[in-house]
């Protein structure tokens, strides 16, 4: 067993998607497409002192289903110290990056010897098991600017890529629970994220990824007041903007939300997966 | 048009395969596992001045099939100008690289809008084609320690990963033909390289992959005797080494060639694969 072990999992801003259920959590998930961000989850797992796990994220202590899920399936009792660079709750898929973090970081620590399909499948269903999130993992696991075919873990999605990266920009009003609107009658969503994902399989550019994010956040009904008018401020000056599903978060290719007036966070596509450091 | 785009990609030490033709060049390539890394090949694409493509390696220009074949394919005619920081023609994927950095920046110069799988698809079809490689497109553009569970390009294939880094130092004592070796009877070669997979299936990790490397040189008698005295040196001193194929060359983890006296070249293991800067 070794003392401790780190990893880093980029941010993950789904621009749409459409749900997948299934009885088995590695096999649900969804598809659609988003951008890997170089700002995202530092994570420290180490062996617990005593009988129980803990998880620590940004100095706090918390309750976090995903996390408590993966350790156990690694048979570990550990204390998870994470560092987030996002805001939480808001569209920034920090619960996947936590669980991946901690299979990555655990695998390590506790010398399981598994593979990098079986950690991110592990992470995986066990954020589809929490309804913490549905494609992120995924989606982390890759890098860049991942497409996803095919819902479900590494052994049953497939996964393309947009070819190229962009500064980003976004700036976060607050959060929207994933599993309230997941709990809701998805078909309306599920029709918008099939007809974006045609869209972006047709035409793989940021620029095509942005238009059919924002006919998404439209079509499935998920603007807010806010959302709305920041996305139409960035269109005033030419920029490209949409909304981060799921969060009260607007997102910005280049320099589309500082053009607009805004102060925002400034990072950009993360050219790698998850990883240890 | 772009005036010109400007790609990397992580050099690729495979430490065992298998081979396996089709008569589809997107569909045959090899089974096995290596070491993506930070030594790569940084190639910049422009629109030709006059009516034929060159390339540039490292100052000379050069006939490189795969190359030529994916800006065919591209229905480009550029100047492709690369540096390599690896010896060439020693095992380290240079026309790997070669061919998909060319299809990355060439699909952002001439804008052909074409996806990452579809760019990898064309640049692995194009290095089978020219019998320069099997198996290095796939893990270069996947990065980190990739294990290929299937052959092929993104369409047929199947990856998983070591889910680890490694400081990597490597000595080049000089190439060896992979079109030779590639023609002669590959049975022995192909049972050692499953058996090798088998192996690292079973126990992903960096310490099995070296020993399933080291093996499988061996069986598959590929050895050379300086090859063999290194991997030796290297032993004596409790370093783990092996050999790159194809070439004459030996790698080793942490500090495995230093330790036994060697003066090698040093890297590590790239956690991303093949990017555009």
């Amino acid at each position: 067993m070794r003392e401790e072990a780190t990893a880093f999992v980029p941010g993950h801003i789904t621009g749409f998607f459409s749900a997948h259920p299934d009885e088995d959590p590695t096999k649900a998930g969804s598809r659609g497409a988003g951008l890997t961000l170089t700002d995202g989850v530092e994570l420290t797992v180490e062996p617990a002192t005593g009988d129980e796990s803990s998880v620590v994220l940004n100095g706090t202590e918390i309750n976090i289903d995903p996390v408590v899920t993966v350790l156990e399936t690694l048979d570990a009792t550990a204390r998870v110290e994470a560092d987030a660079e996002l805001p939480i709750g808001a569209g920034f898929g920090i619960s996947g990056a936590m669980a991946l973090g901690t299979a990555l970081a655990g695998n390590r620590v506790f010398e399981r010897k598994l593979s990098m399909n079986e950690l991110v499948t592990i992470a995986h269903g066990a954020e589809v098991q929490a309804g913490t999130g549905l494609g992120d993992v995924v989606a982390q696991a890759h890098g860049g600017v991942p497409i996803r075919l095919e819902p479900g873990g590494p052994q049953d999605n497939h996964l393309d890529a947009i070819p190229e990266r962009a500064r980003v920009e976004y700036v976060s009003f607050g959060g929207l629970s994933t599993a309230d609107v997941l709990s809701n009658d998805t078909d309306q969503l599920t029709a918008a994220g099939k007809q974006a994902l045609s869209r972006v399989v047709e035409e793989p550019t940021l620029l095509s990824f942005m238009y059919a994010s924002r006919l998404f956040a439209r079509e499935a009904e998920l603007l807010t007041e806010r959302v709305t008018e920041t996305i139409a401020d960035v269109s005033a000056v030419d920029g490209q903007a949409s909304m981060a599903m799921l969060g009260e978060t607007v997102f910005a290719l280049g320099t589309g939300l500082s053009d607009a007036g805004y102060d925002p966070s400034v990072c950009a596509t993360h050219p790698a997966g998850a990883m240890l450091r």
